[in-house]
């Protein structure tokens, strides 16, 4: 069964890792969110795609999800002994790859290329795809005005009230070499438990119009908000300031007519008949991923799930 | 008495250092090489500004007299692991100082600008000036061509034969704010025990013509040359690859018509009717620096030196 995964972040990358222990190579293909990245220090910084790929590669951060394992911050100490802009925190080792990937992307070569080398260096055996080699940036509507998107989730600390997002360049932005294939082959798609708003919704604008998937069936995606909380980040704090009462069935509404199949937390079975009723097919199950068997396990009922409609 | 000394790398910095110890910080201005400065993996490296500062400051490296002591080395690693350009070793708490003054750079700030306020940051109080603010590169004639200077000193190690060297920019760029000043004002200027091709040739020629020190009186050199060896880097081997047995005295020969005195170890007490010949005065000493009393001493000696001729 061949699978494409969208993915953003932290939660993305967690499924995405227990995908990758059940499916050999050629079936997997992740294709991720770049409406995070940003220039900061003069170098090219690309979040969710280094944490799917440190991830996959064994190398993240077991702690905290990004960043790297083993990870020394003496740049960083000194950079802010310098008083220099030290708000976005960048390991030693992780430096490394912002400083590799910034002088490759100069000197001509593309996002998707820069990643093939990296995973390949990192013993990174699956497909990993950014969405597009164009910049999409991710600009959060606030009531303070616009802000860049790590401006606003990690230097703001997520506290301006939200009033909606937009997605700068992804009319434009031609979905990355592989990423057409990637979804025209798949037997599934599996949107990962990323954040709908800032993680997931940037990758369907850049997919769409060239590569819509809506009608295309065989679409699931997996509740990144459990008990009406999120694992990580700011996604329920983002659907309350929408005015949506933060849920797994505000995320199944979030894509519907998209989605085929939603898979939520056995602590949401109450919502079953809700998300039903949006005419999507359900699984309920543990969907909390602490420990690499968590991942698998939650990997192997998405795949037992999607197997049961194909 | 007031002091201002041209220093390149290693041996300069430690020299600066021992005056640095006797001498108050309002009567010493180091005015350091930037011929060896250069942008690699996008980062603007001053190897020699760094030592420099980083020796003032106490942070150097004491086992190699350049980067930063308790260093650790995490981005190379990673970075040689992505098969990028590692030839050129940047410690983790090193890349601060190249981000930093990187992006302050990019900003619209001035070499010598990032220079001072590195250098309040560090601590170091006299006063540490980059030779001008402008961009002059040493480029090295060789057999095999020309090759920028990091290229040719580390990339290379030195290898290529030497044919001679020109300061690319220096007639067109002007000396740093503070650097006429700390000419003018000095009751004398030291020359510090660098590396006269490539190191102190490019200050002087940055100096000319608006600064010529020629005629100026009271110009000090210390031998960077003892016993016909260098105790650090390729002064002796350039020496030889220019046809000129390499010693102290050629060395004096080297700064004739410039130095109204000259300080060399006492291993090399049989060239001193040589260098009396040059019509300059002689101190010999011990000027192997291998402790921070070594520097002090030295730094007492030079200083002894000049207050006899005052």
């Amino acid at each position: 069964m061949r699978i494409t995964a969208l993915a953003g972040g932290v939660g993305g990358a967690k499924l995405a890792h227990g995908l990758a222990q059940l499916l050999p190579p050629e079936d997997l293909t992740v294709i991720v969110n770049t409406g995070d990245d940003f220039e900061h220090l003069g170098l090219y910084i690309c979040p969710d795609l280094d944490t799917v790929c440190y991830t996959l590669a064994g190398l993240a951060n077991p702690q905290t999800g990004w960043g790297r394992a083993d990870e020394t911050w003496n740049a960083m100490a000194n950079l802010a002994r310098l008083g220099g802009p030290d708000w976005f925190n960048l390991g030693d080792s992780d430096l490394a790859t912002h400083i590799e990937r910034t002088r490759r992307l100069k000197e001509g070569q593309t996002l998707s290329q820069v990643t093939r080398d990296f995973c390949a260096a990192w013993g990174v055996r699956h497909t990993v795809l950014p969405m597009s080699d164009q910049p999409v940036r991710t600009i959060v509507e606030t009531e303070e005005g616009e802000l860049p998107f790590q401006e606003y989730f990690v230097h703001r600390r997520c506290e301006p009230r939200v009033k909606g997002f937009r997605f700068e360049g992804a009319e434009v932005a031609e979905p990355a070499p592989g990423v057409r294939e990637a979804v025209e082959s798949a037997d599934a798609i599996v949107i990962c438990p990323s954040n709908p708003w800032v993680s997931i919704d940037p990758i369907l604008a850049t997919l769409t119009p060239a590569l819509s998937l809506k009608g295309r069936g065989n679409i699931v995606a997996v509740s990144p908000i459990i008990g009406g909380q999120t694992v990580k980040g700011p996604a329920a704090k983002l659907f309350a300031e929408l005015g949506i009462e933060p849920s797994a069935l505000a995320v199944a509404k979030h894509y519907r007519n998209l989605l085929t199949g939603f898979v939520m937390d056995a602590v949401d079975a109450e919502l079953l008949d809700g998300v039903r009723g949006l005419n999507m097919r359900v699984c309920v199950t543990n969907t909390l991923m602490r420990s690499l068997d968590d991942r698998m396990q939650l990997a192997g009922e998405v795949l037992r799930f999607i197997g049961e409609t194909i």
